[in-house]
């Protein structure tokens, strides 16, 4: 049996997720909101091969307290889809992914504006659907109050099913353009949705030709109960946050499981963890690296976190000691405490160093060589863990130029990912079908 | 006195409004909805130091009978601000004119896209104020019936004040960026919105830095009663659509007016009448050409619109013969009938051929050799008809090279249009100045 490919994603809303990135010696302090860096990113990941550059979204301002927002660097970030469509114009194989909500937007709008990035990349685009998370984008939004989760839920699989039917609209074959007979397009080859559901009615057609790629891919990152149904009915790509592998592996197995169930083919669904990669020349530069950069997160508002998560005030540990063995028992979670006084452990580090952590980036980690790195990606891979990874960078230029310069070759020797692009779209780096027109099934392109 | 410079945008959503563009003989058939041949077409337009590229937009299929539409090149088109946002990568001069509704919209969205293409431009973006007048737009956001025309205008105004506010979120130095203390941006240099009104309610700030412009340029195309209070009070360029120099001297009279009592300088609002352009090498040549176009107009549906005008069935008239002189008295205006009647005189043209030409582009046309045209355009710019034109092609490639290649290099020579961009921006090819910001009042850029 042939070696399983990865497919990797680079994350770039923002550009790294740890709020000291920008203050690293040597990175760019502005690289979330300079389109120049971004270019250079971009380009830089194609020559890598990546498979997609991943956009989040916020409808608001991030809700922090203003003494933690006043140090980060997402404060001000383009739009995803504008970013991308610009994107599109200097690049040529690397899919585009960008978020949309499907609770503070218009399925019309949304439909349009995919088709178009979809036609203008060559069919490089992805829909990454979100209910929107952020309870403060309501209020930008002439909205008191956040809709609730599961009406959030249910109105996000309603809206697939109005976007991908507005793809629809047109047969591939529609546009006749014959200038002796004046037609223009085949009325017949041209679908109107007339779309009256629960939450939204929706009358079409679209105004755009059916995408290059039949409808984008689909991304979903849901981790809940509805947020897993929906991926395994409508998700080609899944961005989830497992803390490790034996947790990854359970959430693997239930999405896959109920891809299967919805009557799909699960190799259609692509399980991509979030990993933040730090390579170094060895393991102790790879863990300077980290060390350093942590450092960068501002004390006062990383022991803030650590207080909430451990339920305690941790203000009173030495900052400059291990943390203490015997944690008061509190309302916190026994399994966040338990995880802290571990992390300290394993890594031999102080309370600083500790909040500095959790508040710098807290989640699953691949510190080392590319040697090592490359090690634990295959394990994941082979194992069932994961399809691949959404990259997250600590941060750029330097961090990102390690992974594409040192990483990508060491995945690429042992052949666990591709040395160039052998597709055009997305779908094909993906190893995903174009699906067909629902409502002209004798479509061929 | 310095002779007054002519302002140009290229009026590009769809490329051509006449409805036989596409059948040209050597025109593109597919020239609205294919990139590269847009990014030709914007580079060449950039080359020609026009001011701007102007996309309208639908969100509806265009509402007319089925037997026109399937004619018609409209049927599929880009979204125009992702267009525009890929185009700006490949340009680095030309305004990006996007138009985006307020009826449709939400203001936090609208303001993030535009600020994103402003930046991304460096500072080229401007914001057509559209309230939307396609009624099956509805349709397709969930309403059964489209707001009423005075309801429309008085959301427009406020959705004016809620973009530009959340706009002004940040003064132009609050992101400090210090690496040593970690402060990314000063709070006390950020705005919250808070806006409460009849049609709106809208938080803020904006997650986007203030725009290169201060304010993205803002261009308005209402000619109704409250379209020209809203541009007076707003906008900073008007599209207009007068059928000849007295009316546009009319309406340019008016609107200057109205911005004066407005309490705002009438220099810093360009009224820039729609003009179908087509060049011909000697005055023959471009009738020939306007001719040959309007002749790909198919008879059945330009019959119709014809019919409709002169409220009788002009299908009983012989097509190939002059319109009779004693039209029967109908419920249609005189003045059409009239000025039907007069064309078909002045013009020496059939029934056939005036119904084209109303089936085809029947508004305000220069056509001739570039020192006719150049002439027409001097006297209406000395005359207080226009401060420039928002130039629509006939077909395309040829039309746009024409007027890019002959045209230009004529009004140059009569020192009526620039030889070179002087600014970088939009504002600056305009004349416009930047607004400060309406919260930080002592901001410098």
């Amino acid at each position: 049996m042939p070696q399983k490919q990865l497919h990797l994603t680079a994350f770039m809303r923002p550009v790294s997720l740890h709020s000291g990135a920008w203050r690293y010696p040597g990175a760019y302090a502005d690289a979330n909101f300079n389109l120049a860096h971004l270019t250079s990113f971009i380009q830089k990941l194609e020559s890598a091969k990546f498979d997609a550059f991943f956009m989040a979204d916020h409808l608001a301002v991030m809700n922090m307290p203003i003494e933690a927002l006043k140090r980060s660097h997402t404060i001000t970030s383009f739009e995803p889809f504008t970013l991308l469509a610009a994107l599109s114009a200097v690049t040529t194989k690397i899919g585009l992914a960008a978020t949309a909500s499907t609770t503070y937007e218009q399925p019309y709008h949304i439909a349009r504006r995919f088709a178009s990035l979809d036609h203008l990349s060559g069919g490089r685009a992805a829909w990454n659907i979100v209910t929107t998370g952020n309870p403060d984008s309501s209020k930008n939004f002439g909205q008191d109050e956040h809709m609730e989760h599961a009406d959030r839920y249910k109105r996000a699989r309603e809206f697939f099913d109005v976007v991908t039917g507005l793809w629809d609209s047109f047969a591939d074959d529609a546009f006749i353009r014959d200038k002796e007979s004046g037609i223009f397009f085949d009325p017949e080859r041209m679908h109107t949705l007339n779309h009256k559901g629960d939450s939204l009615q929706v009358k079409g057609p679209l105004n755009i030709a059916r995408p290059v790629q039949g409808w984008p891919v689909i991304v979903q990152a849901g981790q809940s109960e509805p947020g897993r149904q929906l991926a395994a009915e409508t998700a080609e790509v899944v961005f989830c946050s497992p803390r490790d592998l034996a947790g990854s592996k359970a959430l693997y197995a239930d999405i896959k499981g109920r891809v299967r169930a919805a009557g799909r083919n699960p190799d259609h669904l692509k399980i991509l963890p979030a990993a933040f990669v730090v390579v170094g020349d060895t393991a102790e530069d790879a863990q300077e690296k980290r060390l350093k950069l942590d450092s960068l997160v501002h004390y006062d508002t990383a022991i803030a976190s650590l207080s909430v998560m451990l339920g305690t005030d941790a203000r009173v540990f030495d900052p400059d000691q291990p943390i203490p063995e015997n944690l008061p028992k509190t309302n916190a979670s026994q399994t966040a405490q338990d995880g802290v006084v571990k992390l300290g452990k394993d890594e031999g580090l102080t309370v600083r160093q500790i909040a500095q952590r959790m508040g710098g980036y807290s989640g699953l980690a691949f510190v080392g060589t590319p040697e090592e790195i490359a090690t634990e990606m295959q394990q994941w891979l082979d194992e069932e863990g994961a399809d691949g990874f959404t990259v997250v960078f600590p941060f750029l230029p330097q961090g990102l130029d390690a992974v594409a310069e040192k990483l990508i070759p060491e995945l690429q020797r042992r052949g666990l990912f591709r040395k160039d692009y052998e597709g055009a779209t997305l779908r094909e780096h993906l190893g995903l079908p174009r699906p067909g027109n629902q409502f002209f099934k004798e479509s061929v392109l």
